[in-house]
């Protein structure tokens, strides 16, 4: 069976500044979703992390990996804007990318959508209770109705995406908000699903049903036809009809 | 100007059944809906109820409607079919239709979803706070970032709707749920709104915001353009094209 | 490995009454679309029509079914509105949902819309070309930018549908006209897939590409996850959250 | 009454350079446009070109800006890409945008729609034949079931946009193609129309149903709400619930 080639990509920049995160997510947090992933014998999981050569992030590497998935926060304006170029393109031939959390300020994200991500948001630690508006989705299987993170971020509308192809989960916080917090689209040949838990300092990538949704989404995702072509063909005129040059 | 003709439809079950609600709503809950619209001066506002011969909705009153407000619950069932089928007709032709709360389960929006629109439910006279997903869109003008209702019926996921053209309300409810409150669909010509709230037994249709969102409601289904022929015409082949018949 | 269960529905009438038909389908339509099919080990496929019992779509036998393929035309109003309803339910369900050409007017189409469903045709044996929009999609793979029918009815805009969630095909026709011949929708957990081609009195279903078509929007529809809940549970507050009755 | 403020943006390239374009258009496409939409009183119509400081488009004047109408070929590339930003912002906040012809592949239209944008294309000046898909939607009052332009260069299948909000023209052309010439999104508060026809070696922008078309796009892609507010409020929890800071 052909396995499904993941690249986790982290920031790792909170990991590695601050002491507080760093006793969440010792290993840093691209590799804690890593680890979540590879129970699953389907997934190949690597990861990547802003501060390599290319941000891991060659074209080499990317053409053969079929999902990406995104964690970034305080250092989207690091992010070279030919890595951005590069990913965008394999995305709309057709690799999938799950774009986590802080990551809907991302330069990837806001490409992909065109519209400004912008959201609401507030740190106090509150429960997050994230419902399941789509039980018959691939994403949300084996999940029961709702399920709860302890303690999170909270992020509100209006969230400034355009309208989801599905809204697959809603999130519900104890502070007053509410919020699509499980959207997808389709761009070019490629699938995007955000999903929005992850705070640094909540060690949320660690919870069972966390692990689920995005074990689900790398699945969901994936590349499931051929390549779009970029290409912008002249074509022919003839009697019998046309043919492609 | 010429102004957008509204009916407002109501059940009136409740009301004459159950005195507690009869002093919520004194004149009727579509009374209360109709007063509610009446206040915009390009608005005509008139009531049916089901009651009434043709429940209300003879053929020659709604070929001169423009706008359907529908709020049900303990009645669906007693709606005639042929008064579905003619009501389905005249959205198809582009007459706008705002759905109400418990008219979730109502034959005529279950008909032009074609699903079960089902959704779970509790009556505990909690909060609920409304928030504006979608800022620009003309039915949440004059609104600020969100709006309560003190004592509401709850309503939450999975709410049964194909994915609406645009979701513009979430409510965030005391007890824990989250609902897409506010959305909107096309069918054929026609504009369909549901709004989410008002329970028979709390005075929400008085409640300013309420209204507001009514009354852009009314203005932004009403219709935009020629009638829908739902017609199935042949046409005919000619060496210079085609001509309807 | 567990296959795919399909029945293909036919309504095997213009085969009995016509010998023309029969001609161009001597086994009748389904057993035609059902061969096209068997090629593919991942299928297990079974005709049923309108003729049989329950038109051959039992309540038991739809449980076991994983698509349904419908392939109607003169005799839409024969089919007892109870299995209507039957399917409907299995669709929303998660049962996938192919439907062919003049099922466009089905009662179960028709339904699952909520909308007219209408369109524009001509019986002229004109050429069909059918454009590929969605190259990365499932149901296009194995296909060119485009293929061609040699002879067909013309179907044409407008065509009374919601706006789909994909447009997979549009095709052009000889006479002059456009249409979107290969659309998607979901409907509860059910996919919906329509496909334009094949009038009774053209071997369109023996055409190669049109099978691959077939087998393809097959696997596409084909159920994804757990069964929707058409309930409307009442939920209890508790001090914890809540809990489902 | 309020007039919507109109900017008819032209790259007026190919006017200066070809003799031969210039006999089609010796006031240069964009006064041909304008000319087109200046007929209907409720339209404030002024023109802006690549060749002026900040393109025509400093940010002062796009503040009065109600819609702008882009149609871009050759010089994609010379459009500043603050110039692009500013646009994105301002068709974010609310302003319509009406994107023409080769505009496909303009910085502005790529950047809303974050895809490829490609398509197949044909200079034969062939006819072109446009369908209307949805008759009841406002940028189609006042045309027939289609209608033709006698000569264009034909556009065709993959257009590599995300799946339209509507779909609202499908065009035919005499060559074999079809091609979804009319297409709508909303991108915040903005809403964007994509309108097929217009190569600069035909008379199109003088024929009175394309003119007919911009009007009614001007109009409907005109702002309907509040401006969007591009900010990512924090926001306080207090025991009342929440403030905004």
């Amino acid at each position: 069976m052909k396995r499904i080639r993941v690249i986790v990509w982290g920031e790792n920049v909170h990991e590695r500044e601050s002491e507080l995160i760093r006793k969440v997510y010792p290993d840093g947090m691209h590799n804690c979703i890593a680890e979540g992933l590879s129970s699953d014998s389907e997934l190949e999981v690597i990861t990547a992390t802003l501060q390599q050569a290319d941000h891991g992030l060659a074209q080499n590497r990317l053409n053969e990996t079929d999902v990406l998935i995104w964690w970034g926060h305080k250092a989207h304006a690091k992010v070279a804007d030919e890595v951005v170029d590069r990913v965008q393109k394999r995305v709309l031939e057709g690799m999938g990318l799950v774009v986590l959390h802080s990551g809907h300020y991302s330069k990837i994200f806001k490409r992909l959508m065109g519209t400004t991500c912008s959201l609401i948001w507030r740190e106090a630690g509150e429960k997050e209770r994230i419902w399941i508006c789509n039980p018959g989705h691939p994403i949300a299987q084996g999940l029961g109705a709702y399920f709860e993170i302890p303690h999170e971020e909270m992020y509100g509308e209006p969230f400034g995406i355009p309208e989801p192809d599905e809204t697959i989960f809603l999130s519900w916080f104890q502070g007053g908000e509410a919020f699509r917090s499980g959207c997808s689209w389709k761009r070019g040949n490629g699938k995007i699903f955000y999903f929005r838990p992850g705070h640094e300092s909540f060690p949320t990538y660690f919870q069972a049903e966390v692990r689920l949704v995005l074990r689900n989404a790398v699945k969901w995702v994936s590349p499931e036809g051929s390549r779009w072509a970029d290409a912008i063909p002249n074509v022919k005129l003839s009697p019998e009809g046309i043919q492609q040059q």
